[in-house]
């Protein structure tokens, strides 16, 4: 092991940032092979919502080709994962952030929140993936708990209190992101 | 009333193209507000998917704005519409046609059909809307009779089929496709 300057090595870095490199794959990423895991066993069939474009001219060139040449991201107002599960509508949404110490609330948009508490009443099974990339762990969190939060005036939550609150989902290979392990345990608990 | 050459007025247009005009909405608009109006009352949460759409070139021109300078849009590779109604995940697609005789098969791509397998299998409720422009009708499909016909050999399905097999959503003002109340009344059926 190499000496660094002040006697230890830099440990943190060594064993969280590497498998993140080595797996060279962002949450997204994960979730769609997750997803696709799923789907190829029958467990569940979750998809992306395509991200809202507002188009504004279309070209027809040829007959069969149109060409989209002005168009502007518009912002999404609801979350951007949904689907079924044992009939159960799924409904999620999945951020990352770089930050240590805490998760910027400013990252989830205030109607996707009010999304999240729309399907909650309507009792789906609802919730937000987490990622602190720093320390290549994701939490689940369940729709409620965020909700709380979000209605206090934090502007962020700190990294603490996923560790107490949320269910940090175990890496895997095949599915990436087993967040289906953590609703299944859930649902274990309600019966 | 006016007196036609033939003698007779043309009463089916005049009773059924009048109403629809007046409308002056498409299926998708009319979906649009009934599920709005859904949300208002906190019945159920379905929204419309955004249309599927590659982005090839982004011009950034100010550091805010992002302009989609070059896309094409994408085939879809679910239904359009999904959501939650108690619980229960909701999942289909809507059509319309404009044909007196029957409904062209071709207007349903082969993968949404397999997407409502699938979500049949995890016990979603799915199904697909078909309206009949000329008639004004609007027709409550269950995937399960759309996916046994569509693996046969047929190319189109005749206007006296949905007669026989579909159910008729009534048109009203608030919401205009009240297509819940089918839901409700095959909930009940199950009970």
């Amino acid at each position: 092991m190499v000496n660094y300057p002040n006697g230890r090595a830099n440990q943190k870095s060594i064993v969280h940032k590497t498998p993140a490199a080595s797996r060279g794959m962002h949450l997204e990423k994960e979730l769609d092979h997750t997803n696709e895991y799923y789907h190829s066993l029958g467990k569940a069939i979750i998809h992306k919502k395509p991200t809202p474009i507002q188009v504004v001219k279309v070209d027809y060139m040829k007959r069969s080709a149109a060409k989209i040449s002005e168009a502007y991201y518009k912002t999404p107002s609801t979350t951007d994962y949904n689907g079924v599960y044992k009939g159960k509508a799924i409904d999620f949404e999945a951020k990352e952030t770089q930050s240590k110490s805490s998760f910027p609330l400013s990252s989830i948009h205030l109607h996707q929140i009010r999304h999240l508490e729309a399907v909650l009443k309507q009792d789906a099974i609802a919730f937000v993936i987490i990622r602190f990339c720093y320390y290549d762990e994701t939490y689940y969190v369940e729709a409620a708990k965020l909700i709380d939060i979000y209605q206090g005036k934090r502007r962020s939550i700190p990294y603490s209190w996923f560790q107490e609150n949320a269910f940090l989902i175990p890496y895997s290979l095949t599915p990436p992101i087993d967040y289906l392990k953590v609703i299944d345990s859930q649902l274990q608990k309600e019966k």
